[in-house]
């Protein structure tokens, strides 16, 4: 197309330790003839050095066996690797799986759960790592200016608000490979090329619904929920879930299996307290497979991307980002799923409210197409998380004990002013290391915390 | 005021076989020289008659020793009580106490709460009674068309929904003594005067907010919120509730105490699985109660209300009420919190949903006074609960099992495809006789319910 | 009422000198017992300090005639005037009568018109005005934060638009005579007792729509609609003006006389033209009568309200300002007509737009009442003129030459970007004096002005 | 792509006796082999028949020339056409040119302006259009329910309107030429390959602004603002246009050169009169030229499209029409400009207004892209002319002379309801025969009419 098709661009990934990142050089591979990368930095904090040393040694091994000049750099200087960058992409997680750990185990104690997109864990998360990322785009501003912020470090919905209200950047997407798993599930219930088939998603990360489905054109929503209900879906890796079949198509748009926390509250709850009790914790099983994809990548002959790396939830994230880099950079004006201010698009919530949407990916970013309603049914559960997640950012970004309080009192999976207290006291005490604008020694002079 | 004021007026109150009914006819007597009330008509079914006849008898009585010429008329045949009524009163019970027992003791059994405003039995509540309403107007747009219908039956909020969305009835207001209760409370905590005390209320019925409190034109939200939270409220009728202070006063509202409901759901659950073994049930005391009550009511000397009544939760209804057709009768363009469709008073709802908020009572009916935006952390849950009562609506319009289904599935108390199916089967074979636009054998064919 | 009911006030009025002054000083002595007002500052500009003198003379000869203890205080010290004030009443005209003969002759010579509320003439009043506006809300902040701002000066929609656009000033009330005239016109077609009508309001200043007019409760606008389409209505002051019978009633609403300048375009051009041919200008009529009535106010025996002064079209501000005054002080919680943000009181126009409309006017302020849709046939001039002001507020405020340029050019009586060029340069130059927010030399400079 | 890419079509051009026929034609044979026309039926009315035989042997010419297999039908049975029709173009106009005389100079007696899309004469070619548009969607709705319905016949903004509003029908789409040749002027000022342009339209037919250009995905409007209006802008052909220098740049948007009709109203008026004066009228020019083309078009050797065509505005319509059809054909997902309810993607009007907007064209149809909000000074004359489309649709509909006056006297070139009377009698009178919805014999007997 343009004669900017061939300008080369340098790309910043902030988390590049990341057992994902091997897949993202490899999409920047595959596209290099019409994307050239010239340079990709792969940036990573002290505590996660050794983990970027052997994954910047499988990037430049994957780079030299493709014989592209694409320059690989690792580093702890965060703000060399952002000068003039073209792309900068979010994958960091504070406090790694040990901050898991707490997400995870802590609620269950109380009753409830924690998970890094839901409950009391993802305001956790979102308190240890929306402070992060607002200084992340505090130095864009001053170091490249003209740069697109992609983010997939979870929780993706809150991190993309924290930016739109709490900064005056623009130039932000939120990427989730949810929809993506959606669609791959409803493929394959219509056994179709998947070129013929168009879903229309509307929601919030790990919120989102396929609310309208076409089959070259017609609308097979409701067949497609009868497929899709009439056997029992993989859970291995998030996508249409299972659920009561006259529900869902009374409902008439398929959910994101995450809706299972909201939907089927008790049974989770129930399936968290057991899976903690046999196996530790969840964390401790990621962290198990971590461990044996480093060992992996450890092997100075590894060139391609090992089977073990499909087994991770995050599996299909790089090829999203890739697909999302490469249409804005080479203005394709495809229509893709992302994370962006609403704008209209969905008539349920604010303008300037973010949610997970069809998009056209065009040179200067994304515009969200319009899809009007949501069903009367799917509209309190998504006020009611955006409410959570806006509540949520506000005590990220201020450290407020009050209103970290008040959010994790009106999150659905909690809902107890009586509960949330002391769960919320165990949180914070557990990640006190990770929290700067929380002030601790107030809380404990006046008696909050002891 | 004008020409109007000594206009004389019919009344007929359906449900008039209720132990309230006195209250109302002391607050007709107590206006009688600036609103005649010419005739009270009271209806009720069948098998309601001797509670009917006692009530008839006890109201001839006060009217007699009030020197008055209002006729009393009680009576089966509502067609007749409807023509030419001013003022249509809706105070009715489907199924009596007897229904209120399983709306209450079936839910808890799955480990869930049920409630005639809350969650599963609100919907079986909604179910057995929005028919007979509808039936109601369907006979006042013949007998009666420039009458008002003010409704206090349960779930208020979804009656006035059902006949907004349903018919073409425009003149219905959905009347609770809740906010009544929330300011008793707020006066007292703040001991002035009531008359320098304003209060914005906004919400749903029994999820409103005193989002403004004003003493003397200043606004006091604040200090208000700290008198309450800073004792014990009283909770035998609904008020301002018992909060945790820091949420409270960041939330920056007041809820209902009825907020409970969602926001201390495991402690509520709790208590009302104790209660129902301690007691047998909540409906079982109320039972008692009435029965108490109305034995004092055939004592043929009484002519004034007895002590007793107070003790009930609806007292204060009959105040609501008379002050409420006291003002559309003579334009007395003052504000009353009442039900009606929001028109723009809430930015955050549609202007066509039904909400309890401030109103210019005025002689061509309530008029919404604008409120703006509710805090972000209220936004949630009124949301979810009008999701709730508009899918509700429908399922008890149509009788159809997958709406209720999906009505249930989403109400925060239940929360859960797999708990909602066992649950709703039971209570619809418990309330078979009541539901006649329910198509019992065509699920039974179907399988559905055995 | 509340024991603030005693509570004396103090009130200070910015443009005293104005010849509607005494009108104001006689509705404060009328209510003195109610609402005793301590102190009256009246403040002008030196150039009007031989008619401020006039006035307070007037003004303490009236106090002295009514026996209150109230003090009458004229200056030129605007600071000493607002410190501490409970009431600020704003009712100056920058520019006095000479600026006023220019609004009106030169947009005469372009084909167009202007009067100070509408046209090329509204532009120039707001650029006058609008600065100066705006420096007092700035001294309140310091001086009298807790006071209330009634605003009459002209365009007095634009004055409120730009308070609550460019300062964070709340308390702010614009307020006109237009809606007392238009259902003093009302009142007078149906003959009957003022009390027994409602009329619901809702439009902008000076382009207002009676939309439902009810007697005793009932709905009887389209009867008005031919009471007053049927006889010729007195134009003098502005009230429900003469239209075409069967347009009026398809619009089904009562517009402000005012909308003649946009329903009646060229009808209303050619008068003013030829008015201006025969009488040299409205303005200078204007100033023949104001010179008539100071000569009056300056006999010193003078202690009740001249006949001449009712002739005048601002009549009925006084008694407007001093109700809205009262019912704020008392906390009335009555229904009045103001100018405020609209926050959902009409559907069509954002929650912060100003609009005239019903409110309730409490101890905190008016509180919008909702109103919903305008009918469509009025929603496109209230677009139109809503754009005008705003892009007009800016202008004003920022004193840009193509923004003021933009603002003409979008005028429904301008309609032309080839028109606004040279009739904003007369208008510009003519008015050099008063506009310290412009840069002429800039504009000099570049060769926008010669 | 899909294996529906070969399916063979059936298309219905309704008013296919047009000149403009052969270009749809032609583009059709050119993508035949991606989109095979298996049958093109061209339907016109008794008094078009003569130029529908020339039209028809012209398109068989073509399509033997081109060696195609495609089906050229002529009839005036519209049933038999739209039977089982994928697609039905509608490019009629009822009362031919002669008609249109009447619109143009009737108006300009009364010295306003009349043209086909505005002013008066958008009002009667409504008035007699819609109807007649809304016949063949009833028929549309018998004979070909899965069809699209695409519509050019002007007013196209109205009749796309009254479609949704009118009917229950769906899938209609409103189609301009106006959009690409703002694009072309754009392209052109840039001086640059087409495909590295993205425009943002959005806005009414005939009343669209390109809102933001992006060049290569960076923002450029200001820079094309400069170039467009540094030099004069071809007039010919709408696009562009010509406009003051700061305006434009103050504005920061482009509109249509359409837009003069409101922003050089005199200007325009004056030009129309002197045109009028000069030649008898645009329309008997365009008689001219079209006696010229059908000649031509007699040629029975001619089979490629004669030079003379693009002369005409509405050259380009059949290629915007084909791509149309092609994308939604073969689920294209390409960003076009059509006509449809805007569904939130502009926050200024209603969900169910129709605007002109870019959208992404599938397999089932336009979805509109989210525009945000449109600058402040476009809103209003935006929404004037939505509501007196509104209120014209409802005029063409119902026939009733009240509210067609009602949209006249609103109308921005006319304004007046003391001019709206009499031209409007004289307009009805002159298309008495082709307005039937009209109750001529009620006018007359009431004086109304003579």
């Amino acid at each position: 197309m343009s004669k900017m098709a061939k300008r080369s661009i340098k790309i910043a990934t902030i988390g590049g330790g990341s057992g994902y990142t091997p897949e993202l050089v490899k999409g920047f591979l595959d596209r290099y003839d019409e994307m050239p990368v010239r340079e990709l930095w792969l940036v990573d904090v002290p505590s996660g050095e050794e983990k970027l040393n052997v994954i910047g040694a499988m990037a430049k091994r994957m780079v030299k066996a493709a014989g592209k000049p694409m320059k690989i750099v690792t580093t702890m200087d965060r703000e060399a690797a952002l000068t003039d960058a073209d792309f900068v992409t979010t994958q960091f997680r504070v406090g790694q799986l040990p901050a898991r750990v707490n997400d995870e185990n802590i609620p269950i104690k109380y009753g409830t759960l924690g998970q890094e997109t839901n409950g009391a864990g993802e305001l956790m998360m979102a308190m240890r790592s929306i402070p992060v990322l607002l200084d992340i785009v505090h130095d864009m501003e001053r170091l490249c200016p003209a740069a697109w912020l992609i983010n997939f470090a979870n929780p993706a919905g809150m991190m993309t608000e924290a930016v739109l209200h709490y900064t005056n950047w623009k130039k932000v997407i939120g990427l989730c490979n949810g929809p993506d798993n959606i669609r791959r599930d409803i493929v394959q219930a219509l056994n179709v090329d998947p070129v013929r088939v168009y879903v229309e998603f509307i929601g919030l990360n790990h919120l989102v619904f396929a609310k309208h489905i076409y089959l070259d054109g017609q609308d097979v929503t409701a067949h497609v929920i009868k497929l899709v209900t009439s056997k029992k879906q993989r859970v291995d890796n998030p996508g249409v879930g299972n659920w009561d079949a006259d529900f869902l198509q009374s409902l008439g748009v398929i959910p994101i299996s995450y809706l299972q926390y909201y939907w089927k509250t008790k049974q989770v709850v129930a399936e968290e307290q057991r899976a903690a009790a046999r196996e530790g914790s969840r964390a401790v099983v990621a962290e198990r497979l971590e461990k044996q994809l480093f060992d992996i990548y450890r092997d100075p002959t590894l060139v391609t991307l090992p089977e073990e790396l499909k087994k991770r939830g995050g599996s299909g994230y790089s090829r999203a980002s890739c697909n999302l880099i490469y249409s804005i950079y080479a203005d394709k004006r495809d229509v893709q799923v992302v994370n962006v201010a609403n704008n209209g698009g969905c008539l349920d919530l604010a303008p300037d409210s973010v949610m997970e949407m069809n998009c056209v990916i065009t040179g200067h970013g994304p515009v969200p197409l319009t899809t009007g309603h949501l069903p009367r049914a799917c509209v309190g559960i998504v006020h009611e998380m955006k409410a959570f997640e806006q509540v949520g950012c506000k005590a990220a970004v201020s450290g407020d004990y009050a209103t970290a309080l008040k959010a994790l009192t009106i999150n659905p999976v909690v809902h107890s002013d009586v509960d949330a207290r002391p769960l919320l006291n165990e949180l914070l005490v557990a990640n006190e290391q990770y929290l700067p604008q929380v002030d601790f020694a107030q809380l404990r002079a006046t008696g909050t915390l002891k």
